[in-house]
This record gives structure tokens, C-alpha cells and sequence, in this order.
């Protein structure tokens, strides 16, 4: 795009068009390249990120990418180079394995019908692949196939998928796909059909993460199969004349079914096979639904009408270009493409599950129809309520409300009347702890997120909270704490409760349920229990009231993924009253301080690749409010400098640049909140804290229409203290920014400099919440 | 009844109130019990029949049913005395396994979570039974499970069973669902669910004959549980408090879930608890569906919106009445025993496949809705065209129109684009050979059935006529035989093909296509290329044209289920050609009787449990139409002799009487066309042959209204000869009932006597069809 500009000083016509050009993709001005330019998908694919570089539409169905021979959680790990093809389906960040659902892979020669074995990863279909011979863009991912000489390109609209191969000459040319293939669990039973002489469709049941995920899909060829093949436990199926021959019976080393035409079993490939010319392009496009086969058909024909590979890519990234349009940055070219990549991985999940139909597969497994909303999926709660959800709320809020509906969809087909704790399309995993649906709904209602009917949400709310069996919560409401010797992870179980608790109070006392408030409150009061204020720590108690004995704050005891010494923070709705369990400020701050710092010297790896600053874990979800806690306790100086050192260190524009699993887009979320210089520390409060701002200018266009504009002036890598800060022409001195204030748009201008103004943001005294 | 009708004399009022009764029992006529008390479903229970003695509606789609523990092919065996429970599904009459699904049993004590061992039946959830304590009536079945001390009840609607338990007095009485029950396969998954404290719903994936069915069950109990729970591998599915804890992870002997209200996997049990007073009636309703949980529900809802088992009875003896109706006889208690119990089973099959919403599972897996028609599924054509759907096309023409759009939809959503074979619940089971999904459309287009579009039809059927992969087609096609060095049962798929051909043949012409004619008629002749007139046999013959060599006559090669000794009468379409390639009708004659006179002596257990008279099988379809060659060869009264012979020595009203597999009522119907005096040789001609009547009289009700009388004066057990026949006032004396004569109305009259009147029926030498 910089030649182009260069261009523009010719004449008329060459503007007109530039114009044009830039009209089409996207791009809001002519001078600057489009925003989806930025994005660097390969951004989180190296080390704990576990994102993934295929191509995607925002919150799109489908996710074609590279699988690579480890096994990776997300499928690709930039670190290998073995590749065993490109499957369609892919979680983006998480930090366990599901999807990755009908491999397609190209090649020439004698096919094989299994990856590879574990010794010899090339023994099978797989191919080795080079980073030289790569791309990964927005809408767009591209890789030479160096054992078949083949190149591949990927790009994908909402609900399909194109992939473009490249071929040599070959009288053995061919394009396979496994529906054994998913990500680490196992393919049920699955059946491929041949629809006519260019179409195939598919099933496939996996047990997985996910215990029952039905899935279909669809896919037609740009060319006619010159043969076809389908090979069933590594045999062909063959026509067998012989009665009861749709059981497999084995037979000259062939099974002999009735039809060649289709299969069923557990172990599927089907076989395109072509004679090609060197060069020749064939392509294949490849829609899923968890429907049926002919939706996915249908979901493919209306999604592709076309083969124009150009033409999706080109809409697929102008999708990109509006939506990342909705927070402009200023910045350098790397905090740009750190910044957008992080908006990107922000907006990808929860994902579109829903046919153009309008029908959707339910948690109850029956196929229901979206009626008043868009049916979205996967949703990693404990995970995305802390800082995605808040952001969609600002900039998302159609979707966001979509998702609610979503929830409380999932609430309806729910056997055990529950809200999503980590819901998997149409499944609920049971992964992680609490119910965080709550605290996304009750900010989404706070923030003026429309499209939902609140009774039904906080009808839904109170019963998952009140849930007879759901880990431990009836003595947790008995006791005031979830007892140790009954449930574990107790102590984080007591503290999330609490917080979503508080919460449901909220939204019981704006509903007017003045009863129902002083229940949530009183158990919103629940932390305070667990606080030993002996040891200074967040303890496991037993159903008798006795603390945990032996006690190591280090340990990996009554916590979920970590350690008291980093769950101890935890209230997000009682800052005020946390501080006071720690003896007030001072000793607060010196807790904290020692949190940070344990005497050893930072060992820069463990920073840079888990996120580890001390006993700090970014790289995990349950710290990423921790640093904030500065803020709220009158020392943001504090917090400015931790927050940019996360910030340089754990972001980026890198396949190593995420200290931890993106998690759905909590990871990339945090940043994004942070880069603009305040935080979601508690969703469902009128109050985002300020933090310190790590870009020059952001212009956050809200879903309402209105636009508020945060400027650093003077900010610099030294000039990272807020010295003063004017919110809507105001000087202000609170370490918090209310929704109030941002809401109708506005401004926000931080004064930086190099050294800490530590008089700011004194005068709340940790009063995070109202 | 008969108490009844004696009060009759008393008052008007009685009158009244007995008419009342009589109408809503469905009886045309006071004095009469209904029809259906005729029915002994336990017929053909023992030996060869597998029939089940389940309770159904006609064409229900629900068999509720018990299953014994041997195994049998559709679940239930009369000699065994160990009932492992109830499933809700059967099919009727095969000689293959499949169906039996979501098996229910109810007990107190201990309950076990498997039906027994090989060693030992009763080790396991299993209950002894005993025929003193049996009870098989039309819509009803009782026994009483001895393990348990409990009576166990079933009704069946169209759409739903409703079991009636008995409970001794217990505080461990239990119901038990088993969601892994099927007859001999394979299930793959499954699902249960706790929908509310007196409703589940499930599912399972079945590879079976059938190579992939899925189907759902809704049941409601009418008394809320007790206590519940869910076995999965054989352990109690507990509440498990951590993360990633869908999988099956084992501890401490439960499998821990999140849920303990639903599971899924391979092996599942639901267990509904109670405590019970002596003599407490528990009752479960269930419906299935294809389509999904909600319409199981739907189906269930729909159909029993009540608890009232003895409504749900009556109801269901009153559709039986009504069916039964259609062919009213004269005859003694045993003769309309068997002939109703015959026309029952007859009425079976095809079963209804659709829910109430109209929607039901296609073969492509895909949900269709039903437009226009009823889908109905269950096609075990290579044995029902031959007088099961004759029979249809006459009394349930509307029925019959149903079916053959079923096929049609078949045909439309078939990757091979093949109308269906032995087509089972969205399945090709590719059973058995030929294409007579052709006759049973050519018979209902001539027979006048309505409600089908006969120029799709036939597109359907000249499309698979000539598929390119089926059962060496394009050789045939082209040779004019199948060959036997590339094809198994080359000998049979011939014969089949050129009579299924001479059927295409039949409506290309009536439909103005005459190159289709005149192609499928020489294709119709292909049967004489495989005659051998050295051996006078039906003959293998190769690719080459060299005859099988060795060739035995009583050889099992190049034939279907049989010899060439059995086989080489199959020329329906054209006896007199068949005649003539033996030489007149004289050597044809007798080369008949040496068929059934081996020179040996008749082996009357053989003949009784099995069929075999000689070299002829009546146990087994091929031979269905031999018999009746006699009267087309112009000795009506040598057929007579047989076929009074079969009727008496291979049918009956006991369990036993059935000497073959009634697939799917093809040994039934043949019955009920025999013991009318005529049969239809060749479905899609205007003939009938006429054989010899086993009934004094019958009137036939045809779909078109009018009515149809059979009389055969002066038959008795010696009496089996015709002397002479009035057809519709006229003398007849052609071995022929042309369908012309039927259609309108009208009678036949057989006037019988002793001895033979060899001069009648000799008029046409074997012009059976023109």
C-alpha cells in the first residue's frame, strides 16, 4: 500500500482510482492501508498462545487452518514443521484440546490414508512445510506443501471455507479428507456420501472435550473427481455383490460394501483423485453444520455461491477492516499490528453456531430454531466475563446481547437448569469454576446492552446460583464457604461465587427484588470467611470452620490453576473491603508489592514465555486484574510500571508474543483494555480503573454511535506516569473511569511523564465500586 | 361377548346400551366378537416365523415387545423361558436381527445393570417367565416377570407403547431403562437425560444390519421417582466437583460427571426408583422418533395424552377390527384364527416412519418433511411384492400409494439414486437382490392405486434398472445373463431382473414409451439364456457364455437361498415360455412333481417346522409361486392337492405354525391369497391363478368400495377339488382371475368336491399373462 500511496501525487485518475481500491477494501482513508493489514495471525502460535493462523470471518462458524504433527491444543504449533493438513474447525487460544474437525490435504503420488506414525511423522500424508513458504494474513493463510510440491491457500467467509490448491503435473494427483481426524480425542462414527461427481457431504460424532458433538459438512470441487476413492480402516470400499454387505466384511483386503458411493464407520477418507497439469488450480470449498448434512450444503451454497478465491478473501478482510474500525489507534507500525491482531483474536469467538436457516443444535441435542437472536457458541467463561465481554459490550453490544441470548438459550436446554460454565457447541464441558455467565450478563445490562428481556436473564441467574448440585453451593450458601473437605478448589470457588454474587445483588436491586439482593449480598460478603488473618492468605475451611493444616501459600491446594499467594486478590466487587482483611493500604500495598517481587531476580524467560513476574502469573487468568489493585489502593504509579512492563514484554507482534492461552480472547482483551489506559476490573460496576495507557491516541467508536478519545500526551517508553488527566474537559484525579463518563463519548487525555506523579488518583481510597 | 349377546333379549335398553358397546368395540355386528379377538400373536413365535408377539397398531411405527434371552432376529422365542425385557422396537417375520431398541424392565431388590450371562441368563437383570402366566392379544401382552413377583402389561398407539407394572410390595422396586439393549449389534453411543422428576429422553446410534440408525425415546412415568440414577459401564454416574470431568474419568467405583442428570457414551442404564405397596400400578409411556428428543416427546404427547392403558387397548383392537374388516370369512374357530392372525401380520409392515410433526429421517440422514404422503419404512421387497403388496394394493390401496412414495423418496435421496432394496429405518440393508421395488409400483399403477406420480415412478425404476454398479447390471444388460464368474447368485439375479424388467416393460408401454419397452422386454427374455436344455435346469453361465461346470441341480451355487431345483420355476412373467423351454407342458408337469416327490418319504417334521415337501421350500420366498404353476400348466387339481397340503400342514394358530420366516407378513399373505382360491403369480399382470380355496367364504372389501365374494360351495377336508367355477354369474373355466372380474365387485363362486375335474382350468396352457 505504500506504492500506492506514492501514486496518489500523479494525477485525478489515479486517485479516483485509489479511491475505488481503497472503497473496496475498506479502508476508511485513502492514505492509510487498510486495518486488517495489521493483523499478524501467526501472532500466539508459538509457545502458550495457542491461537491459530487459519483464516477466519469475526465470530465466524468456521476456522480452516493447519494442523501440525505435536498435537497442539488449537492445532498448530509454529514450531513444527510437520503439517498433516488443514481441518475446518478450530478453538482459538484455548488451553485444551476439542474440534479440528474434516482434514483436507492435497497431494500427488501414491495417497496414504493416515498422518503419519508418531516415529515417523512423514510415513503417512502428512507433509513437511517451511516458514519461508508461508503467509498468514486476515482472511488468508497460505503454505507450500513441500513433499507433494503442492501450494495451498486458505480463506473463509461465515460459514465456509475455500481452500485453493496449487498442483504439479501428476497423473496422481488428489485431494483427501479425514473424518477421523480431530484434535487429540476420538471419531465415534462418521459416514461420507458422494453427492454427484463434484460434491461430497459428511458426519462425524466425536467424544471429546465436548462428550457428544454431532457435526456435519459439505464440500464441493471446482473440478470434477476424474476418480474417487473411499477407504474405510485404511481399506477401500469396494462394490461387493454378496447379501448383508453393509457390514464390513473384509475381502481380498478390500471392504466390500454395496455402495462405493458412501460409508459409515469410524475410521473415513475420501479420495479426490485428478490428472493435472503443472500449475493447474483446483479448488474446494467446505461448509459444516451441526444440523445436518444438507444444511451444511445449504450454509456452503449461500455463504459460496462463487469460486472467486480473491473475492472472499477481499470481503472476508473488509469484515476485518469494519470491525477493527471500531477502536482506531494511532501508533508505531509494531504497536499497530500488536494492537489490531489483538483486537482480531478479541473477535473471533464466541463463534456463529447457527445455519442459514436459522437453526442451531441445542445443549439438549435437539435442532432448534434462533428465534429474535443469532445463536452463537463456545463460550470459555471463567475466562472471557473478566475483560472480552466487557469490550464486546462496548463495541459489540448486537453481538453481545446475541450471546446473552445465546446463554440463556443454553439455560433453557439445560438438564440441570444451569447457565454455561464452559459451554462447546451444544455441550457444556464443566471446564473451570464458578458461573460466570452472571457477571457478562449483569455488565452487559449495566452497560445499556439492549436485545434482552433482564427478567428471564436474572430469573436464569438466580436458579443457576441456587443450584442444588452444582460443586458444593448449597453449603457454600449454608456456611459462608465452600467447604474444603467437600469440594476442591474451594477457596477460588468461595471467592468467584462471592463476585458473581454480588453480581446477581446488583441486578436483584435494579430489578427491585429487595429480598433477593440482601440474599446475594450477604453471600457476596463470602470472601471475608476464607481470609486467615494469621498468615495474611486466602484459606482452605473446612465444613467444621477449621482452616486448611498443613497451610503453604504456595501451594497448589483449595486453588484452581495456582496458588493462594495468587488467588488472595481476588474480590473484585470489595477492593475497599479486601484492604481492610489486609490491615489497610499500607500493608496492602506491601502484600502486593511482595507479590511482584520475591527477592530472586526476574528470570526474564519464565516472564517472557509464561508471563511470570515473581509470584505474578499473566499467563493466567486469575491475576490479570491483580496489577490494578495498585490503582484501586491509591498508588498507580505502581500499576503504570508493571502494566508496561507486561505490556512490552508479553505482547506483540510475534508467534512468541503471548505469555499464556489466549483464552478465547481474554489474554488479547486485557491488552487492549490496557493499551488504552483503563480496565474492566470489575465487570458489572459502573467503574473501569485507569491503569496507564501504552498508545498515543485511540478513538473507541461505541455501539450507541458515540465516540470517546483517549490521548497520551507526552507518552513515551520513559514517559509512562500519569502525571494529570482531563476527562471531558475536566481535570480529574480518580484512579477510575465511570461508564457515565464514556457512554454519551468524550474524551480522556492522560498527561504523562517519566516520573510518577503520586499525588494522582490518591483520593478514592479503593473505592472500586459503588 | 358371547355373555353379552345372551342378555339381548331382555329389554330395549340393553339393546341400546349393547350397540353402544358394540360400536365402540368396533364389531359390525352384535352377535359377532370383534375381529381381533381372533388374533393369536404369539403365532409363529416357535421355529421359523419370528414374528413377536408384541402388542401394535397396524402399520404402527412402535412394536413394545418382549425379548427372550436366545437372541432371536426379531426378539422374542417361544421355547425360551428367560425374558431379559421390553424394547420398543421389532421387526416382524425376518430372518436377520435388527431393531430392538430401549429395553425396559421393572423389578425390586438389587437391581443389576446387564441382562445376564451366556452361563448364566438369570445372573443378571433377567427374569424367568412362564406360558401359564402369558397373555398375547391383539394390542396386548402380559406376563409376569417370576424373578420379580411383577405383572408386567403393553398396549401400543400408532406412535407410542404404554407398560403397565405390578409391584409386590418393596422398598427397592425399580424400572430400568437399557440404552445398549438391541437384537445382536453393535451400539456406538448414547445419550440419557432427566428431563423433569417423571420424564427422560434418549438416544442411540445403532450399526446394525440397518448400518447406522439413530433413534430417540421419550418416556414419562406416572409416578414422579423416588430416587434415579444413571449407569454408564456399570457404574453409578455421580456428581464429580472437577474440571475436564465429562470424560469418564473412574474413582472409587462411579464414573464422576458434572451432571448426575445426564450422560452419554456407549453403554448406559437409567434407573427409576420407588418404594411400593402390594399390588401399586406403575405405568411408563414411550414413544420413539428418528428425527430427535423433542419429537419422541411430541410423538409420545400426541398419542397418549392420557394414562388409561385399557383406552389405549380398545383403541388399538378397534383399529384391528376395522383393518380385519377388509376380508370377512365364514369358517371355524381355528380357520378364522389363522386367517386373522395371518391378515395381522400381514398389516404389520411396512411400518409408519414419520412424527406427528410430518417429519421423519430420509436415507441421506438428512430430516425431510413428508409432503403429500405418509413415509413409511421397512421394505423387505424381495419377499413382499410377491403377495404382501399385491394384497395392499387391494384392501389398502391409499396405504399402499404411501408406501410407494416412500420408495420414491428413497429413490430421490440415494447416493446410487437405487429405489430400495431391503430398506430398513433410513437404511439400504442392500438384502437379498433384484430391484422389485418395480413390481410392487407396477402392480399398484395397474391395480389402480392412486396417489403417486406415475411418470416419476417410473423414471426411478428405469434409472435403477440401469444403474451402472448394482449387482453386475451393465453385464447383464449387455450379455443378456448375469455371469458367474463375476457375479455371486448370477442365476437368481437373472431370473429376477428379466421379470422386474418385464414390469418396466409393462408401464413403458402404458405410458407410451415404446423404445423402453421394446428394450426392457428383451431384457425381460434374458431368462432363457440361462437355461440349460441338457440338464433342464437353470443354469450358471459365464462371462465367456460357458455354462457352470460341474453343475448339481441340488447344488447352493449361483442361486439365492436354494438350488436350481428350487430356482429354475421363476419365469412368472411368462410361463408359457418357461413351458416351453422344458419341452411342452408335459415334461413341465413332470419335472413339477418330481419337485415335490424325491422318491423318498416325506419327512413330515421337515414339512412341518421347515416347509420342505421334496425338493420344494415353502419356508422360504423363491418358491411362493410353484405351487400355482400346475394351473397354469392347465392341472389346477394337482395344485390343489399342494396347496390344501401347505395350508394344513404350515399354517396355523399355534405358536409353531409357521414352517418360515414370515418376513415382514410375505408367508402370511401367501396364506391369505391361497384360502381365497387365487394368487398373484406374476404382481403387475392382469391375472390372478386360480388354486384352490381353503375357506367357505369370504367377502373382500376393496380400497375402491366395492366388494368382492368369494364361495367355495361344498368344500370340506376331502373336498378340495374344483369341479367348476361361476365367475360374476358366468361359467369359468379359465385357470385365470383376471383382475377386471375383481375390481368392480362381484363373486366367485368354487363349487368343490372330492375327486379331481381334470377337464377344468385347462383352457389357457399357461398363458398366464398377456
Amino acid at each position: 500500500m505504500q506504492t500506492i500511496i506514492s501514486l496518489r501525487r500523479f494525477a485525478c485518475l489515479e486517485f479516483i482510482f485509489l479511491a475505488i481500491l481503497s472503497v473496496a477494501r475498506g479502508a476508511d482513508e485513502a492514505k492509510d492501508p487498510p486495518l486488517s493489514d495489521y493483523i499478524r495471525p501467526l501472532v500466539g502460535t508459538q509457545g502458550e498462545g495457542n491461537t491459530y493462523p487459519g483464516p477466519t470471518a469475526p465470530f465466524g462458524m468456521i476456522q480452516p487452518g493447519p494442523d501440525t504433527n505435536g498435537g497442539k491444543f488449537c492445532g498448530y504449533d509454529h514450531a513444527d514443521p510437520i503439517l498433516h493438513g488443514f481441518s475446518m474447525t478450530h478453538l482459538s487460544g484455548t488451553g485444551w484440546w476439542d474440534l479440528g474437525d474434516f482434514l483436507f490435504i492435497a497431494g500427488v503420488g501414491e495417497p496414504k490414508f493416515f498422518p503419519g506414525s508418531d516415529k515417523e511423522p512423514r510415513s503417512g500424508y502428512a507433509s513437511a512445510i517451511s516458514h519461508d513458504e508461508e503467509t498468514a494474513l486476515a482472511g488468508y493463510y497460505k503454505v507450500k506443501l513441500q513433499d507433494y510440491n503442492v501450494w495451498a491457500e486458505l480463506t473463509a467467509s461465515d460459514r465456509a471455507a475455500l481452500l485453493r490448491f496449487i498442483f504439479p503435473e501428476s497423473q496422481q494427483a488428489w485431494i483427501l479428507t479425514d473424518l477421523k481426524h480431530v484434535l487429540h480425542w476420538d471419531v465415534v462414527w462418521s459416514h461420507v456420501r458422494v453427492e454427484d461427481e463434484s460434491t461430497i457431504t459428511g458426519y462425524h460424532l466425536v467424544h471429546g472435550w465436548a462428550k457428544e458433538r454431532h457435526l456435519y459438512f459439505a464440500a464441493r470441487y471446482s473440478r470434477p473427481f476424474k476418480r474417487f476413492k473411499i477407504v474405510s480402516d485404511g481399506k477401500p470400499v469396494v462394490y461387493g455383490g454378496d447379501r448383508f454387505r453393509t457390514r464390513s466384511e473384509i475381502e481380498g483386503g478390500a471392504l466390500r460394501f454395496q455402495s462405493r458411493r458412501e460409508a459409515a464407520g469410524a475410521n473415513l477418507q475420501f479420495l479426490a483423485q485428478y490428472d493435472t497439469k503443472k500449475d493447474d488450480v483446483i479448488q474446494v470449498k467446505v461448509a459444516v453444520s451441526a444440523v445436518s448434512a444438507e444444511n451444511a450444503l445449504k450454509n456452503l451454497d449461500a455463504d459460496l455461491p462463487h469460486w472467486d478465491f480473491d473475492r472472499v478473501r477481499a470481503e472476508t478482510q473488509k469484515k476485518w477492516d469494519r470491525e477493527l474500525s471500531k477502536i482506531r489507534i494511532e501508533g508505531t507500525q509494531e504497536e499497530k499490528e500488536t494492537f489490531y491482531t489483538a483486537l482480531y483474536h478479541a473477535l473471533i469467538t464466541p463463534n456463529l453456531y447457527q445455519d442459514v436457516t436459522g437453526e442451531y443444535r441445542g445443549l439438549d441435542q435437539n435442532i432448534h430454531q434462533a428465534r429474535g437472536f443469532t445463536n452463537y457458541a463456545i463460550f470459555s467463561l471463567w475466562d472471557t466475563y473478566r475483560a472480552e465481554h466487557p469490550l464486546l459490550a462496548l463495541i459489540e453490544a448486537p453481538r453481545d446481547a446475541d450471546m446473552v441470548n445465546s446463554m440463556l438459550a443454553h439455560y433453557d436446554q439445560s438438564a440441570d437448569h444451569l447457565l454455561p460454565v464452559w459451554s462447546l457447541q451444544a455441550n457444556e464441558t464443566w471446564c473451570m469454576i464458578g458461573y460466570h455467565a452472571v457477571p457478562v450478563i449483569v455488565d452487559a445490562y449495566f452497560k445499556g446492552v439492549q436485545g434482552f428481556d433482564p427478567e428471564r436473564a436474572y430469573q436464569a441467574m438466580k436458579t443457576t446460583a441456587m443450584n442444588p448440585d452444582y460443586d458444593s453451593l448449597p453449603d457454600y450458601d449454608r456456611l459462608g464457604w465452600v467447604p474444603c473437605d467437600r469440594e476442591t478448589e474451594s477457596v477460588s470457588k468461595t471467592l468467584e461465587y462471592a463476585y458473581d454474587d454480588w453480581c446477581i445483588a446488583q441486578m436483584a436491586k435494579a430489578l427491585g427484588k429487595e429480598d433477593d439482593y440482601r440474599h446475594f449480598m450477604r453471600r457476596a460478603g463470602s470472601y471475608k470467611n476464607i481470609f486467615d488473618p494469621v498468615t495474611g492468605f486466602m484459606r482452605g475451611k473446612d465444613s467444621t470452620g477449621k482452616w486448611r493444616t498443613p497451610f503453604d501459600p504456595n501451594a497448589h491446594v483449595d486453588v484452581t490453576e495456582g496458588t493462594s499467594w495468587q488467588y488472595s486478590w481476588y474480590v473484585p466487587h470489595d477492593v475497599p473491603g479486601l484492604i481492610a482483611l489486609y490491615g489497610g493500604k499500607d500493608n496492602f500495598i506491601k502484600k502486593l508489592d511482595q507479590l511482584f517481587d520475591t527477592g530472586k531476580p526476574i528470570d526474564r524467560k519464565n516472564e517472557e514465555l509464561y508471563g511470570l513476574i515473581g509470584r505474578y502469573w499473566h499467563g493466567n487468568e486469575p491475576s490479570h486484574h491483580t496489577i490494578y489493585l495498585y490503582s484501586c489502593a491509591g498508588q498507580n504509579w505502581k500499576a503504570a510500571r508493571r502494566l508496561h512492563q507486561v505490556v512490552r514484554r508479553q505482547y506483540g507482534n510475534q508467534p512468541t508474543s503471548l505469555s499464556g492461552n489466549d483464552d478465547c480472547g481474554q489474554m488479547s482483551s486485557w491488552y487492549i483494555f490496557t493499551a488504552l489506559g483503563f480496565y474492566p476490573l470489575c465487570p458489572g460496576s459502573e467503574n473501569y480503573v485507569i491503569g496507564s495507557p501504552a498508545l498515543k491516541k485511540a478513538e473507541i467508536h461505541l455501539s450507541n454511535g458515540k465516540t470517546f478519545t483517549m490521548t497520551a500526551e507526552n507518552l513515551s517508553d520513559k514517559n509512562i506516569y500519569i502525571q494529570s488527566v482531563t476527562l471531558n474537559g475536566k481535570n480529574w484525579t480518580r484512579p477510575y473511569l465511570p461508564f457515565g463518563e464514556l457512554k454519551n463519548g468524550g474524551s480522556i487525555v492522560f498527561h504523562m511523564g517519566p516520573e510518577p506523579n503520586k499525588q494522582w488518583g490518591v483520593e478514592d481510597e479503593g473505592e472500586s465500586t459503588k
